[in-house]
C-alpha cells in the first residue's frame, strides 16, 4: 500500500510554522485528554490536536474497517495491535482530510468545534499501556565509553558485545509521559572506604540518557520467533526517551544482575509516536559492522536499516535559559531495530502490541554527541558549563531535562516535540 | 479482621483427601475455563473448581460491597487490586458457604450443578496478567554456589550481597501456567576456543530454577515509597514457580547488563494463588542476616516474616515414573519478601495490581536442596540417577519437570498442587 500520507507537496489547510514538527507529513499518534475530561486518541498538525474518536464518531473513517470505539480509548494498544495495514489506511485518510484540496471537514465549523483543539488546551497521556520494556545497549560509542570509565579502557567492549544486541529487562510501571516531574531517588550506594556498611540517601549522581525508543505490534507467539526480514513490520513508531539514572545507586547494585534501581525511578518519553512510515524518507545505512552478523541478524536484501534523526538534550535550571548540552544522531546506533528484535524474539519471547525497546544511550563519536552526563563529563571530571554561569556534573535539583528530536530532509521536516523532565527533591528519609 | 477461613477445625460438606493441598482452610484464586467455553474466576476445595461469577450472581456474596463483574473476569488483577479487606471478606465468605454446618448451597442441586465443577473438567488459566516481573536472588546458598561456579569459591558472594535484597527486571510475556509445553530455546552461545564467532543453536544446559514468586496489589504511586512495616499488606499470595533457564545463552549474554534470553523464553507458574492470609499458620523466621539491615530494610516490631513450605522438583521422562531431584524449603531464603517490596519501592517505583515478584532459586544448605541443576550436578560434573535408569546432567527434550509445594503442621496442610511443563524440541534453526 502507498503511503500518501508522506507526499512531501501536501499542504495542510490548518496552519503550520515551517519550523514545526508536526507538518501534515507526520501524523503521529498520542492519547490526550480535554478540557472536558474526556480522554481520547489523536494526532496532531501544527499546534493543533486531533480528536481521532470524534473524527470517527462522525464519519470520517467510514470506508475503513475499524471497530467503533478504537479511538475512544486511553492508550494506542488495541489500535496498535490492529496491525500495519490499518495504521496506513488511517494515516492516509488522515492526512487526505486534512489536505488543503479537501473541503469537508474545513468547511464544516460545527465538526471542527468537536474535533480540534489547541495543544495548549489539551493535556498529553502515556500514549500505550507499556506490557514489557527492554532497553537494549545498541550504541558502540556509549559501549565504549562506559566500559573505559568502569573496567578497562584497553578493552573497554566486552567479547559478546559485536555480537549480540545486548538489552535487558526494564520496569514498565515507571514509564511516564513528558513533562512528569521526577522525584529525585533515594538508596544504596557504596560504602565509603573503610567501612563496610552502604551509605544510604538521596542520590547524588542523578543522569539523564538520551536514547530512542519503538513501539512494537502483536508480533509472535510462545516459542516462534521473527525473521530479521519482516522484523519492521511490527514496529508501529518511535518516540524520545530519556532513561535517567542514579549512577551511584546503579554503581553498588547492578553486579551481577544488571540495573535495578538505579533505573526503574523514571523513565520519560514523548507523547506522540511517529511511526516508522512518517520517518521512511529519513533512512539510512546505519554503520557497518565489524564481524559479520550471525544468520539471524543479517538481512538478505539490501536495506537502509537506519534513521538520521537529530537528537539534542538540553538543561534548564529554574528560571533560567536552557543550554544545549548534547547534539547525538539515531544513526549513530550500531545494532538495527530490525536486529534488535529478531534477537529479542530469537529464543520464543512473545512480543505484543504496546512493548516497548529502548535504544540504549545514543552517543556519537565526538565528545560533544556523548549521550549522559557521566559521558560528558567524564565522570564528572570536567563539569558542563551552562549559559547561566553555573557548573554541571551531574543533574540538580529543579533542573528541567529537555530532549527534542527531528528528522530533516530539502522537503519536510518530521519531528517529535519534546520528552522533558523536571527533576524534583529527594523525600526525607 | 479476623481470617475465620484459616479456623482448622472447619470441614467442607465438599469431600476432601487428607492429602489434598486443597483443604476448606487453603481457599486459593484462579481463573478456569469451563467445558461450555467460560472463563472465570475460581477457587478449589478438594477436587472441585468452584465458579466464584456464578457464586456471586446467584447472590451469594451479597452483603460484600463487590462489583457485579468482579469476579467474571479473565484475570484476577481488579479483584486483586480491591485490597486485603476485600479479600478477607470473600475467603471468610467462602469458607462458610462451604462449611459442613451450612446447608444453603449444600442443598441447592440447581446452584450447585451451576457453580461446582470437576477439576478435571476446567482447564486452568494464568492467573493475572503480570504488569511488571521482578526476580529476586534471596537464597544465600544458590548466590554463593553460583558464584564459586562462575566466579571465585573464596569470595563467591558479592561484597553487595549481604546488604541488598538483589533482583531484576524479567519478561512478563512468557509467564504461562503450569502444563503449558516450553519450546527448547535457540540462541548464541559462547565461541569455541580459538574462534572469534559465537555458536548458535539450541540450548544444551536447559535448566529449571527452583523458585516461589508473590503477587502484589496497589502499593505505591510514582515517588512514593512502602515501609518495610506495611509490606505484607500489599502481598495478595504466593505461586510456585519454575524460573527455567538456558545456562549457555545466560552465559554468554549477561555481562554486563544480567539474564535476557537465557530466561525469557518461559517462565511457569502455578495456576493457584495460595494468599498470604492461608499461609499465616506457617509463618517461620527468615535465616539470621549477617549484617544489621540498613532502617529502611528492618522491621521494628518482631515478627516472622518467612514461612515453611516445603517445596521439590520432579523430573519424568516421557513414558516413565518421576523422579524427585530436589527438596527444599522456602525458608532458606535470606531475605524476606518484605524486604524485597520495601526494597523495590526505595527509590519510588510503582507496585501495581498483578505485579509478580520471583524469590530467585531456592537452595537449602544440603547438596539434595540445590534447587536448579547448574547445582545440583556441580555445572554437569556429578549427574543425576532417574528412577528409570538414565542420567541426567541438564534436562532432556520431552522431559517434565514438576514442581510441588506445600505448608503442613498438625492440624492442616495447605499446598499449592503442581507448577509443571514438558520440554519440547527446539524448532529447525
Amino acid at each position: 500500500m502507498k503511503i500518501t500520507a508522506n507526499n512531501p507537496n501536501r499542504k495542510s489547510w490548518l496552519p503550520v510554522d515551517k519550523a514545526s514538527d508536526f507538518p501534515i507529513q507526520n501524523i503521529p499518534f498520542g492519547v490526550f485528554l480535554t478540557k472536558d475530561d474526556i480522554i481520547t486518541i489523536g494526532t496532531r498538525i501544527g499546534d493543533f490536536a486531533i480528536d481521532l474518536g470524534a473524527l470517527h464518531q462522525l464519519g470520517y473513517f467510514e470506508d475503513i474497517p475499524l471497530t467503533d470505539d478504537i479511538f475512544l480509548q486511553d492508550t494506542l494498544n488495541d489500535f496498535i495491535a490492529d496491525g500495519r495495514k490499518t495504521w496506513r489506511l488511517v494515516r492516509n485518510k488522515i492526512a487526505d482530510i486534512f489536505d488543503v484540496i479537501n473541503g469537508k471537514l474545513r468547511d464544516n465549523p460545527i465538526h471542527k468545534d468537536k474535533i480540534i483543539f489547541r495543544m495548549e488546551d489539551v493535556e498529553m497521556q502515556l500514549p500505550v499501556a507499556v506490557g514489557d520494556y527492554t532497553d537494549f545497549y545498541a550504541s558502540k560509542e556509549h559501549a565504549t565509553n562506559v566500559g573505559s570509565l568502569f573496567r578497562d579502557p584497553e578493552n573497554a567492549l566486552l567479547p559478546n558485545w559485536l555480537h549480540i544486541p545486548i538489552g535487558y529487562h526494564g520496569r514498565s510501571s515507571s514509564i511516564i509521559p513528558s513533562g512528569t516531574p521526577v522525584r529525585r531517588p533515594v538508596g544504596q550506594q557504596k560504602p565509603s572506604e573503610g567501612s563496610t556498611t552502604p551509605n544510604f540517601g538521596a542520590s547524588k549522581l542523578l543522569d539523564f540518557e538520551l536514547e530512542m525508543a519503538f513501539i512494537t505490534t502483536v508480533a509472535n507467539d510462545l516459542g516462534d520467533r521473527i525473521s530479521i526480514e519482516e522484523a519492521d513490520e511490527y514496529i508501529f513508531g518511535l518516540v524520545l526517551f530519556n532513561d535517567w539514572s542514579a549512577r551511584d545507586i546503579q554503581a553498588w547494585e547492578y553486579v551481577p544482575l544488571g540495573p535495578f534501581l538505579g533505573k526503574s525511578f523514571a523513565s520519560t518519553i514523548s507523547p506522540w509516536i511517529v511511526t516508522l512510515d512518517a520517518l521512511a524518507p529519513f533512512r539510512v545505512d546505519n554503520p557497518k559492522q565489524v564481524y559479520e552478523p550471525l544468520p539471524y541478524l543479517k538481512k538478505q536484501a539490501k536495506s537502509k536499516d537506519s534513521f538520521d534523526i537529530n537528537l539534542q538534550m538540553a538543561i534548564q535550571p529554574e528560571g533560567k535559559q536552557e543550554t544545549v548540552v548534547c547534539n547525538s544522531n539515531f544513526k549513530y546506533m550500531y545494532w538495527t531495530m530490525a536486529q534488535q528484535l529478531a534477537h529479542h524474539t530469537v529464543n520464543g519471547c512473545p512480543v505484543n502490541a504496546g512493548d516497548m525497546m529502548g535504544s540504549g544511550t545514543i552517543s556519537g563519536p565526538t565528545k560533544d554527541s556523548f549521550g549522559s552526563m557521566l559521558e560528558l563529563t567524564w565522570r564528572g571530571q570536567n563539569p558542563i558549563q551552562l549559559n547561566d554561569g553555573s557548573q554541571r556534573k551531574f543533574i540538580n535539583d529543579y533542573d528541567t531535562v529537555i530532549m527534542r528530536g527531528y528528522a530533516q530532509n530539502d522537503e519536510v521536516r518530521v519531528g517529535f516535540g519534546e520528552c522533558s523532565g523536571k527533576v524534583l527533591p529527594a523525600f526525607d528519609i
